[in-house]
């Protein structure tokens, strides 16, 4: 693992800012929740288990300048509000305490514990794919996305595959932009389509499996991850291609009974209307832009967590597994 | 109609460079059989309609300045191998005559023919869709396509829609540019979505029938036509939504015998990994980009042409009509 989506240094959170990659390497440094609350709300940040990672060190930081860690927590829950991971992340610090110390002690600890994690999804959800696979992606689950080796990415890289297919992702591009880099800088052979073409080169029988991420599990099963990504399980339902979902214990809320239960960020719709700062449409037009959906466990062929893969039905090995995890390592 | 692609005018075509919509209207005067050709190729005009009406017109120029008219059609023939309309127009033309009257006489019957086919389309098409539906399309069917009312497009405002799903249509967003455009001309609610949130919105219940328009179709039913047609296709069966397609009798073409047989045109990587001139991603990133793909005919409820909508199975009603319309009206 060569790239970290962000850092603790002398008292501050350095974030590497996403929006400008693969271009530029630019990172910005945060010493307030407010700050990282910002990074998290315009994707400077992301990916459920980064994201949750960043909100563990800016309850740190907010201690540390003496500021309201409570109303940090709050704030910071309200920046993104599909993936669990983030309140997951929040809750379990403040369990652990509210001074300085308590907080960083966690956010460090949590960021062992996940980097753990990841090896473990990797090694599990590599089983799943034989090696010289044709494997399709969608979004950025990698180093970007985690701070480890990556959920589905990890899990991909690990199954040594022969090609894999990146889902460009709009509208904001996480894999032409981010999983290219990362797949570029890891050696793996692969090709961007634009999200659409994902169906056709399944028909012509060049995907022999998908991996996706998640940002939310419900206590079902029920997958809510990047837009598009029930698209491809449907897809790949109609092509008898195996769909595997690849996430940390972190990512499955068992308070959440039903991907119906999940709620669905909606974004701006500029995102969609505008590319690169330059307006697309007409000016009037409008869009809608969920930057979420849920796919039904029905679709699932296996998730790959730090334990083991599951498979359905899934509210049983749901429930099993968190009554051992609730709190990290 | 109000905003027509292309048009005749003092021993010239014009044609409206569609790349610079919705932000500017700039039109290309062409002389010659080889500018028509290189607006085709680059999409300044698309649709194909509107390309078949377009290389009419260039066999027409050609003749006049004492070009090879015969050399023309092969250059022009040459620039887009999947829309079948090209080679049609180009074939019928040559039918009619060599010299530049009889040339040019043809392509403004045909311009004509198109007109009055598009709103025979639109009227049949309509009677498949109860007004006050919400209708998704892909890629732009709409008056720019075609030069007429449009054919998917057309038959969709005839419907009297109560909202249109407007896919951007990665990667040269003519549903983003084109279609919203035309849309917001007619007057006609809408919002545009990213190809890959088309599955999730019609698992919301938000649409009622799909309407696409078509490259090449044929002669069993199977359509090619602009990418991630299919996967709207495979999703809209999943969800039990009818699945349309709109389309002259001369994007039929009966001597392709299926799908199977229809060349798809794979376009510039730079297409994906580009954005208004911007590379999205890595230096090295490799793209595949398919313009096309091939829906099978099994997902396609009912082909609204000029003279009916045909309905599986498509041999016959094929064969049937096609030996009445060998030529345009």
């Amino acid at each position: 693992v060569t790239v970290k989506p962000l850092r603790y240094e002398d008292g501050a959170l350095l974030l590497l800012d996403q929006t400008f990659l693969p271009g530029e390497e630019r990172w910005l440094r945060c010493e307030s929740a407010a700050e990282v609350g910002d990074g998290i709300e315009r994707l400077a940040v992301r990916g459920a288990p980064a994201i949750g990672l960043a909100a563990a060190y800016a309850l740190a930081l907010e201690a540390r300048r003496g500021g309201d860690v409570q109303a940090a927590a709050q704030l910071l829950a309200a920046t993104r509000p599909t993936a669990v991971n983030l309140r997951w992340a929040l809750d379990r610090a403040l369990e652990h305490g509210s001074g300085p110390d308590e907080l960083l002690a966690f956010a460090h600890s949590l960021a062992a514990a996940q980097f753990d994690q990841d090896q473990a999804i990797a090694r599990h959800g590599a089983e799943l794919i034989e090696p010289g696979s044709r494997v399709l992606t969608h979004c950025n689950t990698g180093a970007l996305a985690t701070g480890g080796a990556g959920t589905a990415l990890g899990v991909i890289i690990a199954s040594e595959p022969s090609h894999v297919w990146v889902d460009e992702t709009r509208p904001l591009l996480q894999g032409a932009r981010l999983t290219a880099w990362e797949l570029e800088h890891a050696g793996v052979p692969f090709a961007v389509i634009v999200d659409a073409a994902a169906g056709a080169i399944m028909a012509r029988g060049e995907v022999d499996a998908v991996v996706v991420g998640a940002d939310r599990i419900a206590a079902n099963g029920d997958v809510a991850n990047k837009i598009g990504t029930y698209a491809l399980a449907v897809l790949a339902a109609h092509h008898a291609i195996p769909f595997y979902v690849a996430a940390p214990l972190s990512t499955i809320d068992p308070a959440t009974p039903t991907g119906a239960a999940i709620p669905i960020e909606e974004r701006s719709p500029d995102e969609v209307l505008e590319l690169a700062g330059r307006r697309i449409s007409p000016a009037h037009a409008s869009a809608r832009n969920p930057a979420f959906d849920v796919t039904p466990a029905a679709l699932v062929a296996g998730i790959a967590c730090e334990r083991e893969v599951i498979r359905a039905p899934y509210e049983d090995p749901i429930s099993r597994l968190w009554n051992r995890t609730s709190t990290p390592a």
